[in-house]
């Protein structure tokens, strides 16, 4: 069974159904549910890790750099998108009192300006106003969430994509406890977590420069402080590739050569299936010519 | 009058304390400190902006990147030491029933472990925790908090020091409307913000470069989600040096050029008014004499 | 007067004469042509710098790091093209006896095999060559040399660029002593001369990255040994920019502050007027915004 | 059977009676000795590669680069010091007629001075002053040449170090066929050229941060024009390190990716024996535990 960082009709459950219709457990923190991956309660669970509308993003990252390690066996992309759900038979003019969430609310003031007669009440969370709004007697009359949550309570979407601007998007991971890496399809990432030694400027230039002479790119770099003592931070990377890719195992025993730590989360395909652009100077086939190159150099 | 991210108690609190004996104004959060200052509502606040056990890093680095333009003033470390505060009279072998933050009860686990009849139950801050302690009839018998609430509720420092690892520090600044920079003592450091073009592993490798080629060292990089797209990120960095500094200056006009947007947020000393092992190439007279000699290139 | 590196009816020459048809003194070395700068003798000199056929290369780069100050006003490519030069009246059939310099027959090795009759004789030069087969009596059919010589000496030409590879080209300067640098025309070059501290391998590193982060191209470095010590090095370098374009007068200024020795030897237009690609980060006007911008920082 | 750079009694001479008492074969130019290597006319040849006095280090340098592979053996460094050398008998008062190079009087100069009755003559060559003076009935009395020319032609040494700058080394290399690589000390040289694709300060700034990244310091590096277009260069390198370091091996392989050409002209002692202060980062331990970590990832 999966977890998920819950509750149900969210947009990490919206996240979590594009990989499984199976039954899946909901846990109330992103620390709950890893913790549950590490004791072997579900075999994996999905927790949102960049840009989420929903929080959550620092507890999965600092939780992926503390404890027991994890694996990233995949991302999700999910748009985030806001629909308008009423009990079945209301109607649009109908709608006065909406509940939602007051990021949803932010997010689509546009739409809601053009209800002039609604009145909008902040709930809990977006879920929770769609669970409240399928109640029999419910005083609200609408709820503004994720179309999921829609379904979820057997609400009717009056509209869609509501939100002013339309294009967000939210980054989850599926998380396992370790085991054999994805195969590598050439279109794919790798996460890790680079601990600096002190001085900071020449140390991430270091690595950086790891990364750029290999001819590696970055998708995303963030700093995290590591807990220790002020001014101390490791990197969590993103970058484009397997670690099954000459480039990207070569990067990592250089990065392992020169960090204190680096922990390896993951190599797993890219949600949008786009491969990079590989200078071809960085191909498995110039590693591999480059190693024939060396190997011959000594006439014995 | 100067605001801070309260309530009163707190280790702000504390770190205000050590610049002005004033009466000053609490906020509820760090958002609320920032707003009044923009607001003139107080003429500066001091609010955390490193390693805090009390929260509140996140909202000020994120704070001082949108909105109007802020600038810090002057940075206040301070360490974060826990005492055992009671009523005045009651004894340590009395203590039965201690209240204090989880935060705080997890850091003084040893000390804690050493009261064997003592009970602990988690209050939703250690100031709360103090105010509680000292109300007549209050159930409590000790609380754990910064010295600072001891005195301010009246209560009795029956230990100090009592965390399980000391030295921890948090830092914090003082925040004003934009205005003249302090003075530069020598021992100085700037806080910019920068912004990247797209490509993250390349653009943060120059914006690297433009401190190296001039000898400015960092002591702090963090990056920061600009919450437009996806992997779109921000970096909030502190800098050895003052921008009086020549070689501060030229980075700053540096970075201009290479970045869509750069944000100064002050020059202050430092609080360990520790001067940087600064190499003699990068002196003010090094600069000055580069730049003399350019103009008596041209001999007309 | 100028003076060029001769004798006449040579490559040198022939770049003189695209750019002054006065009387111009010729002088058996680079190096007394460019002593004869030094003392007055002549205004100024025309001599070869890169990849010339008829030498000089080294002499030149070397006497330009060494001794009093010059400077560089204007550099001259010359398409290096051999011809076939006879007295007035001689015929490409009757062409038995060819004289010329080694390296020009080296150069003209299919055209020669076309004339089976021909015989080669090698000559000090081929200027020398046309000399003597101008000779009333002389025993030569033919001379193989530029143009300029053919013409000097009243021969006439059977056939123009008989070299096996047509398009390769020297470069010339021409050297004053310092005096006002040429205006900037917005396609200049800058020629140096950088000096390195110890250590080979970081110290270029830092040489190099002082023109990247400023957007200067490079378009030529070569080592030369500074004499002084074995291993140690120094480097001419030409820039693409003129010491008035401000991405340029701020690299020398960080060259200067970096490198034991900076040696300016001038900006002049490109000979091939081409103007670089330029970034528009690191124009005029992108380097007076960012010092404008760091000036009102201090809202002094 | 050796060859060398000759005459007998040049510092080249010298070098090579430093690494074998045998019969070797005196060639009169760079050229002419490492023809004669390719040709198997002897197994190897000895010549200057580094500032020498006499000349032959550009032909060396151009040599190694074109034509058949050569592979680079050994290092030797030469003191440059000069004698004064008569016929024995003669004494140091009645030297009227001195013959010797030019070079070698222009660096002796201050002895030359305390000589003041002594007229100085250029000669062709050190060693052929040497030969002259051993004649019987030569009009010159004495001869400033290399101690092992003074040996050769049975002259009497009236003087030694008569340099005015002790100090000066030449180096020299002992160059063979490709063979087996020279078995590793510890403290070796790799000698390399690497050729550039066209933009010449991002290129060369690539091939220096190949070294970089792997902890691989270079002691030389000098440009050599290609000789096909002009602006188009190759890179003559000589880095600490044996192509049996892990180290300089996947630098070898990185420089292979990213350049066109690369040629590797051999691993051999260091003549000082001078291990280089080696950063434990990049130790062959260092690679291997890192390859170990990286293999370690999948746990399949």
């Amino acid at each position: 069974m999966l977890g998920y960082f819950g509750p149900a009709g969210t947009f990490t459950h919206q996240a979590l159904l594009t990989i499984s219709k199976d039954e899946a457990r909901p846990y109330a923190s992103v620390v709950g549910a890893l913790a549950a991956v590490r004791a072997g309660e579900v075999r994996g669970a999905v927790v949102p890790i960049e840009n989420s509308v929903e929080g959550g993003v620092s507890a999965t990252l600092d939780e992926l750099i503390n404890g027991d390690p994890l694996m990233i066996r995949r991302e999700i992309l999910v748009r985030v998108s806001f629909g308008l759900y009423v009990r079945p038979g209301t109607k649009l003019e109908d709608v006065r009192e909406v509940l939602t969430h007051g990021h949803a609310a932010a997010q689509c003031r546009k739409f809601l300006a053009k209800l002039p007669h609604a009145n909008v009440t902040e709930a809990g969370s977006t879920a929770g106003a769609a669970e409240e709004v399928a109640r029999e007697g419910s005083r609200y009359d609408a709820a503004i969430s994720a179309r999921v949550a829609g379904q979820l309570y057997g609400l009717e979407e009056l509209a869609y994509e509501i939100e002013d601007n339309t294009g967000a998007v939210t980054r989850f991971v599926e998380v396992t406890r370790p085991d054999t890496v994805p195969m590598r399809t050439g279109a794919d990432k790798t996460t890790l977590v680079v601990f600096m030694a002190e001085d900071q400027s020449g140390a991430l230039l270091e690595i950086l420069e790891q990364f750029k002479v290999r001819g590696v790119n970055l998708t995303r770099i963030e700093s995290r402080p590591t807990k220790k003592t002020l001014g101390s931070y490791c990197f969590s990377i993103d970058a484009e590739g397997h670690v099954h890719d000459a480039r990207m195992a070569e990067t990592l025993e250089g990065l392992a050569r020169i960090c204190p730590q680096v922990y390896f989360l993951g190599s797993y395909p890219r949600a949008d299936q786009r491969a990079p652009k590989l200078d071809t100077r960085f191909s498995d086939e110039s590693f591999t010519s480059a190693t024939d190159w060396v190997a011959s150099l000594d006439q014995d």
